[in-house]
């Protein structure tokens, strides 16, 4: 499982449209807080691999293009364990 | 927007894997629950389309594939309506 302190550190440029407590504050984008870890990894994969389309994924394919396998499974730790309510 | 008593009517199937609350049980797989809603209708029409793929996608794939642009707006809408921490 990843590093959810070294994926906080990462997400600073995730939170633009994701938000800082990972609620998305954009119409249209996903919220991210308490989402479920693997689940997070295989979204971040498929952008990186540009599998997904559609909607606003070139924005994410842009932005998992830079990620490494590690960056993505931190991330996903960080997310997956913010509360889903967006509390603190 | 959609008919969220509708979308409830029509998430019968989607609870198999995404949880009768929108919290998935299995791993690797998304909770819906107080996802925002422009993103589901988004997301499953992408399925729907089949630009989306990896991980999991192709079972997505399969299951947007028989729903209306009603459907899908009225399943967003039930989905976002649920509270993000799984309570009732």
């Amino acid at each position: 499982a990843g590093d959810a302190e070294a994926g906080k550190a990462k997400a600073a440029v995730c939170a633009a449209c994701h938000g800082k407590n990972g609620i998305a504050a954009i119409p249209g984008y996903p919220n991210l807080a308490g989402q479920n870890e693997q689940y997070l990894v295989s979204s971040l994969k498929a952008y990186k691999n540009k599998q997904r389309n559609g909607g606003q994924a070139a924005i994410m394919q842009g932005q998992a293009a830079g990620l490494s396998d590690e960056d993505i499974a931190n991330l996903a730790a960080y997310y997956a364990s913010l509360p889903a309510d967006g509390g603190e």
